[in-house]
């Protein structure tokens, strides 16, 4: 199923929203994670500039939005509601996490169903009466003393998860190109090569003096294992050491 | 380990931020996940009015937070820094999700760590200097056609998926020592000192010969950045450097 489809059945549904700079900035959040169906319910006040400023190019997202007086008329044809709650509520609905509701929004419309995610007004959230109308509860989990997100970010978090679970779901698409060798790690050999010549270097430059090489190198040697270094940037390792090298050698010839 | 001690090792760090709106909302998304550690570098202004406006609350974030002219002053004491970044780049370091980059953080904060997020400016993201700072880039899973972000978004889903992160894996709490200094990675100040040390060191040798110094160092840089010396280790390298300096010292000498 292509992923266009999918996006098709998952509708964002905005409820007596006060301020349309945030109708705007959930607009262009939607839009960033492939989303485009915005429903509107009694809005305060749009079309508005303030929503067009903010939508920042997601233009078509307000322009095909659809706008109805109440929130029984946004959800038409909608199998699946998940209403956003900032706060635990006595109501009396399954709470789920952005990723469980993610995950279930997704399972529904890959069945065909119409989802529909629903947001409340900024300062007082959804009503008794419209959560009544949803299927469960999705609570963003913020912190008890600061739990207000604002409006637009709720809808980026629902958005950046809904797609995420799109995402993940996806079939592998493998015909994998043969990995360049250069920007694989290099082999134990090629390693060994390495640590060969940066333990000949260390004696040229007089490194040890009287201490044991064997633990400087053991150290050294677990260092860039954890590198993992690439052959080309060994390349360059054993470019430094060859020079390192061959500075010590000219000293060597002066004291000589 | 308690949870604030957790969030206390975890900062977020705006580089070059135009819109004090911005900080404002960023330090409300952030505080709503329960991070209170802001770092700003170069903002184009702050304090600000419009900054408090949009913290919506936030007002202690934004009045403990540090300022900075310059990224390494604002990574000061971080040991592993993810930059965010909108854009698929050419910088070759490794790319996480916010999920992967999330669960990295946490686990590197568990060990002891200090973790930067570091965002950069609303229009040009981060330059490749300020990426070749980090140990690895997330990339929030945006449409190709429309894929930036506002800046405050991009901070709620990565302190959401930070959150989540940590809610998901609550250990039981123990009373962990204080981490050895030497035996956590080297900070982001100390690896500054050595790359520069490093440079200095390949001028002396005669390393370049013509190619491009930047080039070479952003390579050598990304093969430490990967390895994450510990302290220690960051000492035997400086021995080397400093032994390799001695030796071309002499054999200018000689030459010249």
């Amino acid at each position: 199923m292509a992923l266009s489809e999918l996006h098709d059945r998952l509708r964002f549904v905005l409820v007596r929203t006060s301020h349309s700079g945030n109708i705007g900035s959930a607009a262009r959040a939607m839009r960033t994670m492939g989303f485009d169906r915005l429903t509107l319910v009694a809005p305060q006040r749009f079309p508005d500039p303030e929503a067009t400023a903010l939508a920042a190019g997601a233009d078509d997202v307000l322009g095909q939005a659809a706008i109805h007086d109440d929130l029984v008329a946004g959800l038409a044809g909608a199998t699946f509601s998940l209403g956003l709650s900032a706060r635990r509520r006595g109501v009396n609905l399954p709470e789920l996490d952005p990723r469980e509701g993610a995950a279930q929004a997704i399972a529904a419309a890959r069945r065909g169903e119409q989802v529909a995610l629903v947001f409340g007004n900024e300062r007082t959230g959804l009503e008794n009466d419209e959560l009544a109308r949803c299927h469960a509860m999705v609570r963003i989990p913020s912190v008890d003393d600061f739990s207000s997100l604002n409006l637009s970010q709720a809808v980026q978090v629902v958005a950046y998860e809904l797609r995420t679970a799109l995402l993940a779901d996806e079939q592998p698409v493998v015909a994998q190109a043969e990995p360049d060798p250069d920007e694989i790690p290099a082999d134990a050999e090629q390693l060994e090569r390495f640590f060969t010549h940066l333990g000949e270097m260390l004696d040229d430059i007089e490194f040890h003096k009287g201490r044991s090489p064997t633990t400087i190198m053991l150290k050294l040697r677990k260092l860039f294992l954890r590198a993992r270094p690439e052959l080309r940037e060994l390349r360059i390792l054993h470019g430094i050491l060859a020079d390192a090298q061959r500075m010590a050698g000219i000293a060597h010839k002066r004291d000589g």
